[in-house]
């Protein structure tokens, strides 16, 4: 089973090599009919690009926008009982679940105000990672598995995935997978996530210093810096955005966990991020400079930093504005309007 | 009549005086639950504060908002047939009215996207205001019965007002009047509009010079600057923000022209853009600025510069985010999360 499971780690990094690039017929048409529309050429700002950005990497056009989906990963951390860098008891991440479940969190009331389908992936939250300021955080096996789960989320007629997390400690992972991506120090990228600040924040940058000292024969490669700094969340995540690439679902990613999922994947094969948008810069003051490093410019800034794929389900109401002027607006020629 | 409207005029700023502050109960109440929601204190950012200003401004708890309207206020300016501010023909603002109106305008889609109602109030469009580089725009009476039209836009059941106009040439009306209000010449305050660049817009700042001079006499006073400056879907928009002030409907302010309307109200009785937002910061250079100038961050920043309404439009995402977060999350004890 562990060698069936390296093989699959395997086959996933191989999905790497032959990402599907972006629809040059559906771009074409999206250019074509912006082009005609009844407003002054680029007078919807990013809007436009939005729209030919999810044209082309939806691969259709008229684009269409009717089933967006709020992913949800949760996992739980070894080094959150262990080593206390969080300012909740890690019993919340499956609290948390429930309360999803129940309909009562931020990201529910979201759902419901952007029409979309939220699911919940738990990942074993009684068996957290180890203690990645000790040793790895998950075997290959194990980051293999958490992708290829991660991969479901992914289902057919599925046209928007906005990814989410619930992880207590898992922007200790974050930052130390920040760190190894693209250099620095814990100091560098560990952040307040839920709260944590003054000493038990500096505490949280020494064991992000840890973890990398301890972990440093593994930080060459951005699939093994995952195994080991990463979590099973992150790696679901991960896994998620490849499926959504293969089956042609733009992705909007949320803050600084989601985006730390998602440089492993840019820093192994750039460009493998070209069908993702960054929703939003988390107030966690590593997030802007991580979405710098993988050249995201994010469509929201409003000082959130809850996580739950809080940020992505409030960017959804931007694409879908997007998405429904450019499918549907009058051309001058149809409305009789005069051009410049 | 000239009479009577005179004492409209009069009336309408009479309100300046009056207008109501924030409800307090309702603003403790949404301040007491913010702190029991299922989130690290202020992980929801600037949507914890949008919930606050709406609950203290709608003067409800919970919040309600069911109805938002888009009000779309189309005028003609003098300036634009007499002198050529614009890139497009004058006829084009009774064009896109039949287009707002055919369902086929950007501002149409956005509505359906966020479920709001759209009304487009038209002011005359046969009869534009004289052209402000040669003499004021409106007499007092015609400002006095533009005010009083856009008022009619808050009707009883509307929980959110978003502001948007349509009117060749009335970017040139805006810079104008913020030049006025804020000081600068016509370069500091004009900017390509529809898309007009080069000599066209040197042409346009001087014609701003030239109105900020041949009515240097009204310009002491910021309701006389409108009649002198303004236009008529400016004036009506500035009707409408006192009367949504008075019917306790907090406002979302779209971009310069609508920012221009309602900065003659906060130079008049500063405070009077208290339920006011700022939708969105516009691609036109000098929106910015003007915001700056009245003490307002914007929500979204996504090089939008249409007008009709649309980056207000895009915002009710937003505060609908906001609303539903604080109205519809479990707190700490229903959902049975631990605390920190």
């Amino acid at each position: 089973m562990a060698e069936a499971a390296k093989a699959d780690l395997g086959e996933i990094i191989g999905l790497l090599s032959a990402l599907p690039g972006p629809d040059e017929a559906a771009a074409t048409q999206a250019a074509d009919r912006e082009g005609q529309l009844t407003k002054p050429p680029g007078a919807l700002g990013r809007l436009e690009e939005i729209a030919a950005w999810f044209c082309a990497w939806q691969g259709r056009h008229p684009p269409r926008l009717d089933r967006p989906r709020v992913a949800v990963f949760a996992g739980n951390h070894g080094i959150a009982a262990a080593k206390g860098v969080s300012a909740f008891p890690v019993e919340v991440t499956a609290q948390m679940v429930a309360n999803f479940q129940a309909g009562g969190a931020a990201v529910n009331q979201l759902c419901q105000v952007f029409d979309a389908d939220l699911r919940v992936y738990e990942l074993a939250l009684d068996h957290p990672t180890a203690d990645f300021s000790e040793g790895p955080a998950m075997t290959r096996d194990e980051c293999a598995t958490a992708m290829a789960y991660g991969m479901m989320a992914v289902e057919d007629g599925i046209d928007l995935l906005c990814l989410g997390e619930m992880g207590i400690g898992n922007t200790t992972s974050a930052a130390a997978l920040s760190a190894a991506l693209f250099g620095g120090s814990g100091t560098d990228w560990a952040g307040p996530g839920t709260g944590v600040t003054g000493d038990a924040l500096s505490h949280k940058a020494a064991m992000i210093d840890q973890a990398l000292d301890v972990n440093k024969d593994a930080l060459n490669d951005p699939i093994d810096t995952l195994c080991a700094l990463g979590g099973f969340e992150l790696a679901a995540m991960a896994g998620a955005i490849i499926a959504a690439r293969m089956g042609r679902v733009p992705v909007l990613l949320d803050g600084y966990v989601v985006t730390a999922a998602a440089a492993v994947l840019e820093k192994a094969r750039p460009g493998a991020l070209d069908h993702c948008l960054a929703a939003h810069v988390s107030a966690e003051p590593a997030h802007a400079n991580l979405l710098q490093k993988i050249g995201k410019k994010p469509l929201l800034d409003l000082g959130m930093r809850l996580g739950e794929g809080s940020g992505a389900a409030v960017a959804i109401g931007i694409v879908k504005s997007a998405v429904a002027c450019h499918a549907g607006m009058a051309t001058f020629a149809e409305a009789g309007v005069s051009e410049e």
